[in-house]
């Protein structure tokens, strides 16, 4: 084990917590964050504190926000009839990439995975039907990525909303099965959304 | 341009200023921050000022550290006879890793290079000269990278240490010429000290 002085050792190792940040790459932006200039590294600091004090959910749609509702619940121009359930975040940047999608969102944060413990009283399905009770939604577009949990959740949710009169759809798999909605490029993404089909 | 809410593009601005972090990359760990509990997010914010304000320049050998003198100057059992110069701290974690030197360290932080402004003035020569005067040191191994300035920078160093009758020494190219030292496995580096010559 190599010998760090403590406060290196432990942003090296709270560094290495991160997602695809092995323990030489965090030993590497360690002594970079060493040699920064203090205001930057305060910078840095200060811009993940800040993110994670002053970003909550939205209450409409769950997105990620600093403000309520989020900027795309409070959108007038925005076609309030259409909802699009998405797993997380991430896909929200991807869809409104695409500029073809003008209606609302709903963030999941997360897919029913029994495996993993996660029930749909685990992400935010009670949420979704929330917004559906006063009759304004006339179509919940499915846009959980084509995994197996994606699709259970999927299929999950259109039992649960087809019953309340509202037309349900999937996206089209014109994404790869397996795939994750993130990567793909606007293309192919608005093909999806076009080829939609009622569940 | 993608839409964030404004703390979230600045946390993904700031990632995204760390080597090897891409925008993609700075997004991908900027959510993954935002979803991590607030106690976990705090440590990793906590663990980067600490550093800054915590970690300094050892007044002997200029190590980053956060006790002067640093453990290595201070530890009896090492031969201060022996002064190993290296560019960066990093160099020191590596050379330790081997186990086979039980000297001294100086760490230049940084090394001679004209074509980007960096002199003699700028990197820690002084502080080595300073440790020289007092006739305890008997050796002094120039461990800079094999690069172009890497080289330059032992070749001044061996003829302005030199007049002062302190033998100095290279470690050996068994490490390949344009490599980085912090690389390196123990074996070679084991070997570059063995096989250092006289200069």
């Amino acid at each position: 084990m190599d010998y760090y002085a403590l406060p290196i050792a432990n942003l090296i190792e709270q560094l290495s917590k991160l997602p695809g940040i092995g323990r030489k790459t965090a030993q590497r932006l360690a002594f970079y964050v060493l040699e920064m200039e203090s205001l930057e590294a305060d910078k840095l600091a200060n811009a993940i504190t800040n993110a994670k004090e002053k970003i909550r959910f939205c209450s409409v749609c769950c997105n990620l926000t600093d403000d309520d509702p989020c900027y795309l619940c409070k959108n007038d121009s925005r076609d309030k009839s259409i909802i699009c359930v998405v797993e997380g975040a991430k896909d929200v940047i991807a869809m409104e990439r695409t500029r073809e999608y003008k209606g609302l969102y709903h963030i999941l944060h997360g897919v029913i995975s029994p495996m993993d413990n996660v029930g749909p009283n685990d992400i935010k399905v009670k949420e979704l039907l929330n917004r559906l009770g006063d009759g304004e939604v006339k179509e919940i577009i499915l846009a959980t990525n084509p995994t197996v949990e994606g699709e259970a959740t999927a299929l999950y949710l259109s039992k649960l909303i087809k019953p309340l009169g509202v037309k349900v759809t999937r996206i089209a798999h014109g994404i790869p099965v397996g795939g994750d909605l993130e990567y793909f490029d606007e293309v192919t993404l608005s093909k999806a959304i076009e080829n939609r089909r009622e569940l």
